[in-house]
């Protein structure tokens, strides 16, 4: 068994704190990952105080891992010893339903395996990256271009491809109007990565203060969503929204703004439901749908892209002991416009 | 002045009974029509109980018109005294908005005139075809093919075009395994038309005493919609599903029995919102949508192909008297599978 140290949550409400744990022995396909940098997603939030129920504790999130690579098993083809690598969401899939034939890992059928809090074949259940090591299958392990800064391409693992995914599968390209809402970990790659795709790019924020970042990264043009004024100027005008926002909101509004036959995707994930007006349907024959990250395949063409055009994240590097004053200002969207820890702030953990 | 008698609401709660009123005079583009039958739609109901809002009394309802007519004004061209035609849910539209430029007369951005309840150019609120009579512009005048029903073809021009134009837009083919939900008005229009496109279809439906009529109708399968089991053996199998549901139901249901991508088109127009979970759109990036009525050119279309297809619909033929009766019995889904009221039975009203 390979030790390991990290943070962890012990129950739904108390802060996270220090945790000893061991890791499986590298197998045959396993690479083990000494990790550098983890990014902190909403996600982590949401799983950790069990708003999505299903928590086990004690629970290591993490899931946007950065690291090098220590050890390699007998059969693995892809990573060497030093090799800069990524772990994203999942850490395999049953690589044989027709999701998975089909690239399409975070469908699978029978259940992805989260990078944490996921149920292992072992019977343990999965640790993520709010640590100092992991033990994952190459298959599941991504190449790092080499000219990506390490800790502001962490969030790509997560946030880069769920906004990346979208955008690709519904073929936005040069001259679409794309619209953008919320400007946080997610919001602040769309744009970035619609603009790239050459997308006129709107941003809707609840928060007009962060109008003068937002085109900074690339929007042309930001809307205060709060005014219906505002809002009503865009009307039956947008290609794609990309709708980022977990938290209950009337998405109907946003529904009005897309063009016949257009598509809005949700990527946040939202406990409630959402209320949809009919009208919203069937007044030019719009669609509601969403995405969830993306397949292996897909997050290495979204590193390669990312690497080749010069984008990563905006990041705040913190020691691992500020994660739960992080995780407040998060719910707070005071982050700009990730998190990501770094992980030699465990090291004097170690020493203690 | 045109004399008229029909059938009114004079509130939302009372029963209707009869009415006398004008239409206006025959303009030079318009069609005096004399309604030979016309049927009886769920909206009716809504819109003359004001479960939509908006309502102004006396209020005739009636959007499912077939009749004779009876006088053209001096530059009509496409039909002479004598032609059978149609009138379906709407009257009028800007005529040049991109919408109407698009055929889709149903989205014009002015706002279409509806065939009652509307708001006509000459202030008057639009009457429908619960009436003797009708004066409607050319352009929304449908020719009927020689060889349909003219009673069993009434409906056609509001559940006919409803349920093909989304058949046709999501481009239903030989092959494509397309559900039904619920066999009411549009219900059974849908399966048969689905059936006549050369898909398999299966019928959803809380009345499994429908079985047979479905199956008669061209459904393939039927499937009580109230059992998991039943619902669970066609997860991620459909490649389109048509919810003509309009009272509140489960739609996450029938959003995970679609494969992939593929779309669940609401036609139901509900007055509550739907209750749509997070995971319903982003498990397989499937899509909800939904559809409007059709264009006046595509209704033309259907109506040529259902008469080339021997497609029509399934009928009780009612005197207006039992108006009142039969929208007890919509209500209670006692109907198969549309109420369609001949006209006839107004002479009496005119005698008295």
């Amino acid at each position: 068994m390979i030790d390991s140290i990290g943070y962890a949550g012990f129950d739904a409400t108390s802060p996270l704190k220090v945790f000893e744990f061991s890791r499986r022995e590298v197998g045959d396909f396993d690479v083990l990952i000494e990790i550098k940098y983890c990014g902190v997603c909403h996600s982590d939030i949401h799983t950790v105080r069990n708003e999505w129920g299903g928590a086990k504790y004690p629970l290591v999130p993490g899931h946007e891992i950065i690291g090098l690579v220590q050890k390699v098993g007998s059969q693995v083809t892809k990573y060497q010893v030093g090799s800069v690598v990524g772990v994203g969401c999942m850490v395999g899939s049953c690589g044989h339903c027709s999701n998975c034939s089909d690239n399409l890992e975070q469908f699978c059928h029978q259940g992805a395996t989260y990078t944490y809090n996921s149920l292992e074949a072992d019977g343990n259940m999965t640790k993520g990256g709010y640590s100092t090591n992991i033990v994952v299958h190459e298959k599941f392990v991504l190449k790092i271009p080499e000219n990506l800064d390490l800790a502001a391409a962490a969030p790509l693992l997560c946030a880069g491809i769920t906004t990346y995914s979208p955008l690709k599968h519904w073929k936005i390209k040069a001259g679409d109007k794309v619209g953008v809402i919320g400007l946080g970990g997610l919001g602040h790659m769309a744009v970035k990565l619609a603009r790239s795709f050459g997308a006129t790019v709107v941003l809707f924020t609840t928060s007009i203060q962060k109008k003068a970042d937002a085109l900074k990264m690339g929007a042309h043009e930001v809307v205060f969503s709060k005014e219906p004024s505002e809002m009503k100027k865009h009307r039956d005008s947008f290609d794609f929204i990309i709708d980022t926002v977990s938290a209950p909101h009337d998405v109907n509004a946003y529904m009005a703004l897309l063009k016949n036959e257009k598509t809005l995707c949700m990527l946040g994930v939202s406990p409630k439901p959402h209320q949809i007006a009919s009208s919203s349907l069937f007044w030019g024959r719009k669609n509601l749908s969403g995405s969830l990250i993306g397949g292996i395949a897909e997050t290495q063409e979204m590193l390669d892209y990312c690497a080749k055009n010069n984008i990563s994240c905006d990041i705040e590097l913190i020691p691992i002991q500020a994660i739960n004053e992080a995780y407040e200002r998060v719910l707070k969207s005071d982050v700009k416009y990730r998190f990501v820890i770094d992980m030699q702030s465990l090291d004097s953990e170690m020493i203690k």
